[in-house]
């Protein structure tokens, strides 16, 4: 297909691919190391740039990526490569600091049950536990990536206000961040809230070259969102390969925005990616297959053989 | 939720729903016409108010929708609803005008290869097939919808010329039909391609008055394409109640955009539609169960009991 533009988006997006954290993670089924370094390399292979690989929380929270040293051990270091890794607090870094990572991932919630819920701990009292993390990591040289989850709804607060989100963003970045992820937790949000929170955002002070959004596809909004962001001045998305992850929070199955149903459009939209669809498709199938569940990735599904029968 | 407009909306989009149509032709399992009547009339009870409702092609080609005759008798006629009737040539208008059918549409193609395989002519062929059909239905003062499918690209053809499209929309515009459906039967469209389309179209006297979009979610553009062809200035959307309907042109199970998941995003925005959601999904898990299995729809298994495992 050609692609054909829509005026006031961007030439270039970049992907920031989260499905070996943020997917795996809500994965019921727990993979090898061996596999997750298959699945990083091979993606890496098909052009992403910067993989969120694992996370440095305790394992008894989430058992899917207790091998976090050993997934590490296991990736080659390619130059223009970037495997960031998300640190939960201090005892998270020391681990992610004695293996030489380079970039860490730190994840806030805008609203004070999700933060007790998912943090164990007020919103103060989160942000105070995260303050020496980003000092150390940036002494350290580290990037420091901050996501802010439940941007647009919680499911125990409703809607959650947009100064709200920009207040614990905003806390974040000052603490010497260098890139915000606000992440939709949840899927409830619409297109305009979309840009009425970009635009809050960025009011606040933090350009759209710091800035990243996180969709979940819980509600089916995920890909027109993203179109909104574009449209609003953001340049990177995250997104998961195969759509893995499910979202525990929300009453669904469905979880991240799918990097295949993100390219597809981008590459429909003359958006240059750097990813090769093809070969992005067919890792997700491979993936599929050791998860033993189809891909929720409407691309991938209709990329697929044998899927002809309707 | 409350709502969050995004500049340059409309206020209120028209859903023309082809659930029981375009949604259930496509699906292998044949249901009794008590139970088609049913769905109608639930559909229409959640605010639905224009319904395509059955085809009177030949059974031969659609054995789903061999019971039009009958279906038809069982709906109650209720003011301010419509029930659209797709009829393919002059033998069907008969079967519509014999039952008291006030609207119809009629199914063209934008490519030559489609044309052939779906109406076993040419364009030019099916084109003067509809001329007659028009005619008459215009003389009996009935409305009369034009599909052109295929607009976005074709299983066989590839991408289509935005020019192909305005050549066959304006040829069948001219001979009389009220409304015009530009659909993306297979799904591979994205937001930059429907744009210049609409403005295609536009350009060439259609105006956004008379113009509905069709999209099919095969590649998870549909809702991303419906947002780029609201800010294009299109009101009137096709969605199938649940995303029923596979495509069975397209390598996959997807089928149409889901109702719900356009009524989620236009009640997020603030956009009218009339439809009670609720009352909308729970129409559609009920049609599941009575279909065997899950709706594709984000929403409706966002929304329904016993999917929060993930």
């Amino acid at each position: 297909m050609m692609a054909t533009a829509l005026p006031g988006l961007p030439e270039r997006v970049t992907i920031y691919e989260v499905g070996p954290r943020d997917g795996l993670q809500n994965e019921d089924t727990v993979l090898p190391a061996g596999v997750k370094a298959e699945f990083v390399t091979r993606l890496a292979g098909a052009g992403l740039r910067t993989i969120e690989t694992t996370s440095f929380v305790h394992p008894k929270w989430v058992p899917q990526l207790a091998d976090a040293e050993e997934l590490l051990g296991l990736l080659p270091r390619s130059p223009g490569v970037r495997y960031p890794v998300l640190v939960p607090n201090e005892r998270g870094l020391d681990r992610a600091l004695a293996l030489g990572a380079t970039e860490i991932a730190i994840f806030g919630s805008a609203t004070e049950t999700f933060a007790r819920r998912n943090l164990n701990r007020t919103v103060d009292e989160s942000l105070a536990m995260f303050a020496p993390v980003v000092d150390r990591a940036r002494a350290q040289g580290l990037w420091v990536r901050a996501y802010v989850s439940m941007v647009c709804g919680d499911p125990w607060e409703g809607e959650v206000p947009v100064e709200q989100v920009v207040s614990v963003a905003s806390r974040m970045m000052d603490m010497g961040c260098s890139q915000l992820s606000l992440g939709d937790t949840i899927g409830v949000g619409t297109p305009g809230q979309v840009t009425a929170l970009i635009r809050a955002i960025t009011d606040a002070g933090i350009g759209t070259d710091r800035l990243a959004v996180h969709f979940h596809d819980t509600y089916g909004q995920a890909l027109a969102n993203t179109l909104a962001a574009l449209q609003a001045g953001v340049t990177i998305v995250d997104a998961s390969a195969g759509g893995l992850g499910g979202c525990p929070y929300a009453e669904s199955a469905t979880g991240n925005l799918a990097t295949e149903d993100l390219v597809w459009m981008l590459d429909g939209l003359g958006v240059e990616t750097g990813v090769d669809l093809r070969e992005l498709v067919s890792t997700s199938r491979w993936m599929a297959g050791r998860l033993g569940r189809p891909s929720p990735s409407r691309v991938v599904q209709a990329l697929s053989p044998g899927s002809e029968q309707s």
